[in-house]
């Protein structure tokens, strides 16, 4: 592996930034790619043949600039892909394995929620996943709102609708006594604040994306492949750049990178 | 013209149905073509640029239908293309001109609301033929999470969920004095008894597709061009159709289609 070789990311839109940047904090001198496909997003209320050919064009994307491993930065997505290596071949990361992995690891009483988009929970591989390794005490919740209230800037706690709409989706998992959730939309960590306190600070939260970033980082480490000398990001994404400042910004926590290109991600065949 | 050809009708998505549905209630004689977008659904938040192409798209698979003339049953679209005429040269109708004749109509103050996704109010179409036609008193507001509310089945007007969000945006309106107010998205009449709750059935609400087949049907009616023996629909869309069946019963405020066709629209070059 040419350790300076970029790491791709990919995601349905912008919501993968939360996983980037959990990824860019643990590996500052990594390179990055990062695709986000704003011309088609979202993903998570589509058919699963439409994801995985989204998916498809934008891995082929990555590979035109010579990345190093993929990183499906989506909870959709990686909820259809489970596999360990890309269809092309080089090492392919998924949001699933990290976040069930460090569920387990922070579960004491064994039950674990599962949030996600609608696609996300239908596939079910988290579920799956947790079951394979023994755990059965696990509760699914579908929360299609999450993503257009963080689109949209409501995520404080304090705002009735936020908690409204928390509670509405959540109460299941609070009422079977969870001690450990999953948010498994790259979108939902910029709601923990709100979720922490409608748990009262009882439920462990999994950010999908500081998961993904120390799978990503062990694996680096155990093949001698990490960049000792990066720190470069590219950002692409399918629709107009202007139109996603503010959404960046959002994901990203702190204000968004201006160079920013388009690309038509159809051509990608 | 040949009166038995049928209407054709396209929307990003499936909100569309729900002006499909009063124009065959006022013309259950015509046939129609009706094309949802569903594999590339939302426009509303997608650059100018984007929403075009897949406009011209949509319109192309119509025309390969044979279609006597194309409704854009879309806000984001319409908000568009203002024109009278597709570029295929057949009678083109969209959102805009019916509901802001219907609001005049309406309006006893003159203050109008207009309501829509992000493109619609950015794009401003509805205020801009308002204001030539001599209405001064307009005030708008983009209503980003009324769409996902919708899809979402909650629409409510008991639903504290429902009633904030609306309340949110739709304060300022309110406190304007706005005696009508348009809803410029093909989704928000489903909203409509929780929206008159809030404005205490003081406010007329236009109901687009209410507007748009008063209009068609009189420009069907001027030419000569009606079908007096038809009633039948084919209904195609760009993602699976078994996705969309609940959301499709929602829109349409009945059973939905069993008959709907999947094509794939990004061929439509």
């Amino acid at each position: 592996m040419d350790n300076t070789k970029p790491i791709g990311v990919f995601d349905s839109g912008l919501g993968g930034l939360t996983v980037y940047k959990e990824m860019k904090k643990l590996m500052p001198s990594e390179n990055f790619v990062y695709f986000g496909d704003t011309g088609r997003v979202p993903y998570g209320n589509r058919s699963n043949e439409t994801i995985s050919k989204y998916a498809l064009q934008d891995e082929k994307f990555l590979l035109s600039h010579d990345v190093k491993l993929i990183v499906a930065a989506c909870g959709t997505v990686s909820s259809l892909c489970v596999e360990e290596k890309s269809v092309f071949g080089i090492p392919f990361f998924n949001m699933i394995a990290p976040a069930v992995n460090m569920a387990l690891e922070l579960s004491k009483n064994g039950k674990i929620g599962i949030t996600g988009t609608a696609a996300t929970i239908r596939n079910g591989a988290h579920k799956k996943m947790l079951q394979d390794k023994g755990c059965v005490d696990i509760y699914e919740t579908a929360c299609p709102l999450f993503v257009p209230l963080v689109e949209e800037g409501l995520f404080d706690k304090d705002d009735p609708v936020v908690s409204g709409i928390i509670a509405r989706y959540l109460q299941p998992i609070k009422d079977a006594g969870c001690d450990t959730v999953i948010l498994g939309c790259t979108h939902y960590p910029v709601l923990s604040g709100a979720i922490n306190d409608f748990f009262e600070g009882k439920v462990q939260l999994v950010n999908p994306g500081v998961a993904l970033a120390r799978a990503v980082k062990d694996y680096l480490n155990g093949c001698g492949g990490g960049n000792m000398g990066g720190g470069k990001t590219e950002f692409f994404v399918s629709d107009r750049p202007d139109c996603f400042v503010k959404q960046a910004g959002i994901l990203l926590g702190e204000e968004a990178p201006c160079d920013i290109t388009q690309i038509d991600i159809e051509k990608q065949v």
